[in-house]
């Protein structure tokens, strides 16, 4: 059963784990420093499809089918899957998922949208909801690009706090197994909004509700940051990065010697031409499924935050000189049990 | 402890009511058949804003901000906001909840994010979870038309199937308070896409995912359409409805008695030009917290399945020539308790 432990923070007394998972990426996502431990990458941006649009949703139908695999499941042993991603309407998720027949509940949390659905996936196995429930995200740069900024066509120039949107997805199967990574504890976090008006600078935008979410887990689990191998947030970006820790630092917390970001990871900044670092939903899910979570199995991290951030805009409502919200969930997954 | 009794369809044992509900409407809602049962009426679509986008969003905290009213609470008095909406990012929701500091988990359903957050919403309230969660949604016809259509000055033509979204919002604090109504079952529904290409034809494109949720449910509640005093489902509209009335005669299963669709009751389709109906994620929203809950309050209805439909499509992919994938989630809400 799980149990309040703040007003949206939860301990997962059951310890459900990511019983398995997979990532996939792109041909720059397999470029990158974390590239050999995707487990599907296309060379071919379109995926073989006719639009990037399709493109993206069959590679997130591809991840679920390959965390299914991994797990030695069919999609009949899934009770529910938790699924959104960055396109208008949310479509990676609802036409990559179509032909699956599983009971599907929808999620938009921007880039935040992997912990979103992971943090439901774990509170409906912790408490019984669910004996197996699959969180999936995808991201794709291709169909970003267009609904976003410009199409690719249009060749616009992107400033230096620009982040590239991976092409890439993450797909995890909860479940009760006994057996690490564990999911122990989740923490919604809260819509913050401090004025940032530049759609080129969303690292800057998520950064407050990153910081928000990370103290308030922090005094609600009674925590400390030492007490963790690494407190990983989703995509601030080298900009977003910098404003985190002067933020934290205000209120008396430094994370400077844990913190790394799943945008600064996934590519290499200085070769790979990414500006900022890397965004989109299929960032933090593909970092999480390909590197993180198989290292907590293998007992190289003990303890880690994963704390995915989005940012809650729309370019119609930024066009009107609205400000960008942030929000960002976070888990804490370890190699050992609540006990 | 809410009870798994099929593979998405929970009995809520402790039975949480619908506690504190507001409807809000435009100036067409307050003319209709409903309009003197809302708690907020615009005679102005603008509510005073400067874009249609920052009005739904104006809509959905306004009817938010009276639910709590109505329940003599503040926002800190919420554990945890359910909310999503139509607009591209959903922003109905995340600007107009942004300043409330309630933890929040974003939602997309399309039409169907009523029943979608008020599943939620109850699940976690009788899992203990949380003490109590709100449950909100919004549409806007001038929103909606922009984003999904032509923008008002086009003066886009209508085909008769074409359904009218409603300007409306709904909210729903649950909580466990002994009192009606009460939300004893739901049911997450599973994508169900029959080919329907037509973006016009909404009703059509969702009639068989209702098809599919109802039954499933009546099966795992082992009960049957005479149980309800209704069976309402969310935007059909006349084209939708007849449709799932064979549908789901096909199967032996008659509801004819028993259902009628929140697009139909909404507005007079005779005299309020709306074609097929009324439709958008505060069609049923709103015809839910003005109409149906007072009166399960009142013992008028005892037992209601409220199954809100959504087409789970983007205008892109439309237009790429796909076809329209349908959801529906059910929730049974009642006069009297599980027991």
């Amino acid at each position: 059963m799980s149990q309040r432990i703040g007003r949206s923070t939860f301990r997962l007394d059951h310890s459900p784990s990511a019983a398995a998972y997979a990532a996939a990426g792109g041909k720059k996502e397999g470029e990158g420093p974390l590239g050999k431990n995707f487990d599907l990458l296309y060379d071919d941006a379109s995926l073989g499809e006719k639009t990037w649009e399709q493109a993206e949703s069959r590679l997130q139908k591809d991840t679920v089918s390959k965390a299914l695999e991994k797990g030695r499941l069919a999609p009949e042993d899934i009770d529910l899957i938790f699924a959104g991603d960055l396109l208008n309407q949310c479509t990676g998720s609802t036409y990559g998922l179509r032909e699956l027949g599983i009971p599907f509940f929808g999620l938009y949390g921007a880039c935040s949208t992997m912990a979103e659905s992971l943090c439901a996936a774990s509170l409906f196995v912790d408490s019984g909801l669910a004996q197996r429930a699959l969180a999936v995200t995808s991201s794709h740069f291709c169909s970003a690009e267009r609904q976003f900024r410009f199409p690719l066509e249009y060749g616009g120039q992107r400033p230096p706090t620009a982040q590239w949107t991976a092409t890439a997805s993450g797909a995890v199967v909860v479940e009760q197994t006994g057996k690490p990574p564990f999911l122990r504890e989740v923490c919604i976090g809260t819509i913050v909004d401090l004025g940032i008006t530049d759609a080129n600078n969303m690292g800057a935008a998520m950064a407050p509700a990153a910081a928000t979410t990370i103290k308030t887990f922090l005094q609600d689990s009674g925590t400390r940051p030492e007490d963790y191998d690494l407190i990983l947030t989703g995509d601030l970006g080298k900009v977003g990065k910098t404003l985190l820790l002067e933020l934290l630092q205000k209120d008396g917390i430094d994370i400077s010697k844990q913190h790394d970001d799943c945008g600064l990871m996934l590519f290499d900044l200085e070769s790979q031409d990414v500006h900022a670092g890397g965004s989109g939903c299929g960032c933090s899910a593909s970092v999480l499924c390909s590197y993180i979570l198989p290292r907590i199995a293998q007992g190289v991290y003990h303890d880690v935050l994963f704390a995915a951030t989005g940012a809650l805009m729309s370019p119609t409502l930024v066009q009107q000189g609205e400000s960008i919200p942030g929000i960002c969930h976070l888990l804490h997954i370890s190699s050992s049990q609540n006990g």
